[in-house]
């Protein structure tokens, strides 16, 4: 494994709907360059959701959320912690008052994610004629640990998992239960360059090889029979 | 923000008690071309532990977990979710078996990370004349997300939360509630230059800023007054 690029696609303009978000990013990839074979595509949610025009004006943001929700898990004060449609555990089912259009305005999460990426995948393939791995990527907290860290919400053309379990460490042990959430770790290591409040809402990944095959980010949310936190 | 850089750190051999880790690590730098100043180093867990002798053979791998756990969380036949005496929150209280010095022997997580974070960070000071941050990571689970990401159980040199609240975003509405754990991210993106079986348990980052401060990576985990999943 050799070195890894984070590469940040500045110039993105603020993202309205209809906008045609696929284009501004080949923009922005081309001016850094161009597309390599291998690379990752990392689109922050707030962008998706803009563009396909998922957003909207409340006074009464607390019933959009229960909207958005298809359950909620826990619930204190302001901090409601819900199950969204897409099927992922979340602040606010994914409702966001930062970084919206104005004032009064919340952004929701994007409806299908997963197809969100691959509309992004193959459009710029056909631009480049490279289609690159992509990411949709929303700050999540967690259970235990303080602030949020970026995950994956939507994947197109990898698996969001990469399953070891029967290959084997350096020392030959069989690794019998080793499952790593790499779509997780590629929007977390994203955010770190795009920053929440510079407006860079894209980067691309260079030289991780992701898993091959085509995956949904579903498969990052545990099932009901595992869940020790419903 | 300009590009990030993940540079692996080869050619480390395998760890045993009493080696000098931070002397290892610093002909793994050199032999990377030196250190600069700003850069993170990510330093696996297991290095660590095995560096500090936290290792042990047992043929009572519960009793263990038990032991270095101050409370179990959840317990669903082998899967035991526990608090750890670090104060961290994670699967069988940080105890594995795989990737440990022979069959029947466990690595258990370093006594306070944050001190083994510092240590090796003041030995790199003293050769290269430039301190970096340092992280030591380690793979844990999450609710409700399946497969594990690595994030920070120790660090040194910088505050591993970013904390945006009072800060306004690009449209310069005041972002109210976001913090971000970027330790816990940049563990996250050591972790896809480390790979599980191949035997790179360290990596620089180069080209982010860190929060300036110094903290410990108990800032990471949620007081039990705000703690949601008790």
């Amino acid at each position: 494994m050799g070195e890894i690029r984070i590469i940040p696609l500045a110039g993105i303009p603020e993202l309205r709907p209809e906008d045609d978000l696929a284009a501004h990013l080949g923009d922005a990839i081309e001016r850094a360059g161009g597309l390599e074979h291998g690379d990752v595509l990392v689109v922050a949610q707030k962008a998706v959701s803009k563009a396909e025009g998922r957003v909207e004006q409340t006074d009464d943001v607390l019933a959009v959320i229960l909207r958005e929700a298809r359950a909620v898990r826990r619930r204190r004060g302001d901090l409601i912690i819900a199950e969204t449609k897409q099927g992922f555990v979340c602040a606010s089912a994914g409702v966001d008052r930062s970084n919206t259009p104005g004032e009064g305005w919340v952004v929701l999460l994007p409806c299908d994610p997963d197809a969100s990426a691959a509309a992004i995948r193959a459009a710029l393939e056909e631009r480049f004629g490279v289609a690159p791995a992509v990411i949709v990527s929303d700050s999540f907290g967690r259970p235990w640990r303080d602030g949020t860290t970026d995950v994956a919400i939507g994947v197109a053309g990898m698996k969001p998992l990469l399953d070891l379990r029967g290959t084997n460490d350096a020392r030959g042990y069989r690794l019998s239960g080793t499952v790593i959430a790499v779509a997780d770790e590629l929007a977390g290591a994203a955010e770190l360059a795009m920053g929440k409040a510079e407006g860079i809402p894209a980067v691309l990944i260079r030289g991780y090889r992701v898993p091959e095959g085509e995956g949904s980010a579903r498969e990052l949310v545990i099932p009901p029979e595992r869940d020790l936190f419903p």
